[in-house]
C-alpha cells in the first residue's frame, strides 16, 4: 500500500504544466508497491503513472533505472517508459521528492499464481536478461550477497522477538550461504524483484513488467532464484515443482543456463530467500505503529529457506 | 488506504463476464477511502470503479445507497452511477463480499483546501439536499446523535490512554450536546461524510461527489455542520471564518437555512466534531497493529470541538 507523499493540487498543476501530455482528468493514489508513492494520472491524452521516489531509493540511482527502462524498451521489452518533460528531463521534483511520469501499462497482476503463469514469467526474465546485455552502465546490488550480513546486524538483536532462536538460525544460514556463494557466474542487469505484482497479464498472455527500482548488476541466475522464491511456493510454503519446472523451462528456452548456473541454484535460492527475509525482518522491527504500510511476515521466507536448505541439487527445482 | 480484499484474476474474469462493459485492460487497487476496498477498473469500453463492501457496511443498506446515487443523478447531481450487470442487478458478490461497479468520475480531490473550494462545496451540498427531497426511502443515521452515547461507551475505558482525562471531557461534551440537540429542523437525505477526499474538482470547478456510504436521513443542517468541520479548519485547528462564510454563503445561495437551523449551528458543529472523534477513538483503541489502514488521530476533533464550544452563536461561523 503506498502513498507516502500527498501532492497538493496546485503543486501537481504546476508540475504538469512542464509536460506536453494534455490536461488533467484524474489523479488517484495506487494501493500497490511498497517503496514509492504511486499515482494513477489520467490526462486528456492518455493514462500515466506518477511516481514519487521515497527515502529508500537513492536519487543518484534514478537516472540508471530510467535509462535501463528506456534501453529495454528499445530491445522489445514491454515496461513503463519515462515521459520527458518539455525541457527534455524525465526526472523532476514534486512535493520535495524526486518524481517521474511513466507510461501506463495495460494488464493485471496475478493475485493467485497458476502454473500457466510461470513459463511466460521465466521467458520474460530471460528476455530481460538478454535485452539488458548491451546496456553499459552498471549498478552495484546493494541488496546483493555483500549486503546481507550488515542488514542482519541491524535487526539481529530483535530477531528473537519474532520467533525464539531466529537470530541463531539466520546466523547459521547466512554463514552457510556466503561460504557457498558462487563466483564467476554470468552477470548482467537483473530485475531483482520480479514478484507477481510486478508482472502484468492480459488475456492469458504476459503483457509487461514493472517496478525496476531494485534492478542492479549481479548474477543472472540469482534473478532466476528470486523468481523461484516468488512464483513457485504455495500458500502453505510447500514448493510446487511443476511451477518450478515451468519457470525454468520458460527461462531456458530463451537463455539456456550453464552447468555452473544450474548447479548453483540451491544456494542462489537460499540467498534469494534470505534477501527478502532480511528486509522484511528489518521492516518488522523498525516500522512504527500506524505507518501507512503493511508489514510483511519475515517467517514466510524462513519457511522457504528451510526448503532450499533441504534441496540436494538443481533437480529439486524441476530441472 | 483501502484494499482489504484481494480479488483473484479468475474470480474477476468470471465477475466481469456478467457485465456488458467490454473486456479488461487494467485493474489496480486505489489507495483512498477507509471503509471499503476500491479498485480502478479499465476496460476496452471505459474506466470504472469496483467497490467491495467491507464489514462496516450493512449489506441491507446497499440498495438504498445505490438507489440514492441513481436518484441524485436523475436530478442533475454528478456522482458515481451503479452499473447494472446483464441480469439487471447492480449489486453482486465477488470474493465473498458484496460488490458493485460504478462509473468513473473525472476530477481530483483537493489535498489542500482553499477558500475558493468552500463556496462550490456549500452549493453542491445544498444541491444534493434539494435533489434528494423526492427520494422516498429513508435510512436511519446509525452514526447520528442517538448513536454517539453507545459509541462512546465502547471506547470509554481506554480513552484516557490517548490523553489524560479525555474520557471525562468527552462525557461532559456529549451530555451538553445531547441536552442541546435541536428538534424539528428540516430533515432529508444527507451525505454525512462530505470531506475533501469525497469532492472532485477539475479546472477549478467542482466536478462531482463520491462515497455515499454514510448517507442517511437526518437534519440537513447537520450535514452543513459536518462540512464546516471538514473544510474550514486549518492545519493548526484554528477555524478559518472566511472559509466558513464561503461555505455557508454557497449553501444558502441554493437553499437558504431557516433561523432555527442557523441558530443550531454551534451545537450541530459540536455534534459533527464528536461524531468523527468517536469513530476515530473507536478505531484507535480497536485497530490491531499491522492492519492495512492508517489510524487517524482522534485529538484533531477534540481540538475542533473545543472551538465549537467557544462559539457563542452562528456568527462564529461567518454568517
Amino acid at each position: 500500500m503506498a502513498v507516502y507523499t500527498e501532492v497538493t493540487d496546485e503543486a501537481l498543476e504546476a508540475f504538469l504544466a512542464g509536460y506536453d501530455i494534455g490536461s488533467m482528468v484524474a489523479f488517484r493514489g495506487i494501493a500497490e508497491g511498497v517503496e514509492n508513492s504511486n499515482y494513477s494520472l489520467k490526462t486528456t491524452a492518455a493514462d500515466f503513472i506518477l511516481t514519487l521516489y521515497e527515502k529508500r531509493v537513492d536519487p543518484a540511482d534514478l537516472p540508471w533505472f530510467l535509462g535501463l527502462m528506456e534501453h529495454l524498451a528499445t530491445r522489445g521489452i514491454t515496461c513503463p517508459q519515462p515521459v520527458r518533460a518539455r525541457d527534455g528531463e524525465a526526472l523532476r521534483v514534486l512535493a520535495g521528492k524526486h518524481a517521474a511520469i511513466t507510461t501506463f501499462l495495460p494488464g493485471v497482476w496475478p493475485r493467485r499464481v497458476r502454473v500457466e503463469h510461470c513459463g511466460p514469467v521465466g521467458a520474460a526474465l530471460a528476455g530481460l536478461h538478454l535485452a539488458g546485455a548491451d546496456f553499459a552502465p552498471r549498478r552495484v546490488n546493494a541488496l546483493g550477497s555483500h549486503g546481507w550480513r550488515p542488514l542482519l546486524e541491524r535487526s539481529h538483536a530483535r530477531a528473537d522477538e519474532i520467533q525464539p532462536d531466529l537470530a541463531a538460525e539466520l546466523d547459521t544460514a547466512l554463514t552457510e550461504i556466503l561460504a557457498g556463494w558462487p563466483t564467476g557466474l554470468p552477470e548482467g542487469h537483473i530485475h531483482a524483484d520480479l514478484f507477481p505484482d510486478n508482472v502484468f497479464f492480459l488475456d492469458n498472455r504476459l503483457s509487461g513488467l514493472i517496478d525496476f527500482y531494485f534492478a542492479a548488476t549481479d548474477f543472472l541466475a540469482y534473478d532466476v532464484a528470486v523468481c523461484l522464491n516468488a512464483w513457485c511456493f504455495e500458500a502453505d510454503f510447500s514448493f510446487n515443482v511443476t511451477k518450478g519446472r515451468a519457470l525454468l523451462s520458460g527461462y531456458q528456452a530463451i537463455r539456456p543456463m550453464s552447468a555452473a548456473e544450474r548447479a548453483a541454484l540451491p544456494v542462489l535460492c537460499r540467498g534469494g530467500a534470505i534477501r527478502f527475509l532480511l528486509t522484511r525482518l528489518f521492516d518488522w522491527v523498525n516500522t512504527p505503529d500506524g505507518a501507512m504500510v503493511t508489514r510483511k511476515d519475515p517467517m514466510e521466507y524462513v519457511r522457504r529457506m528451510r526448503f532450499h536448505r533441504s534441496a540436494r541439487d538443481e533437480h529439486a527445482y524441476g530441472i
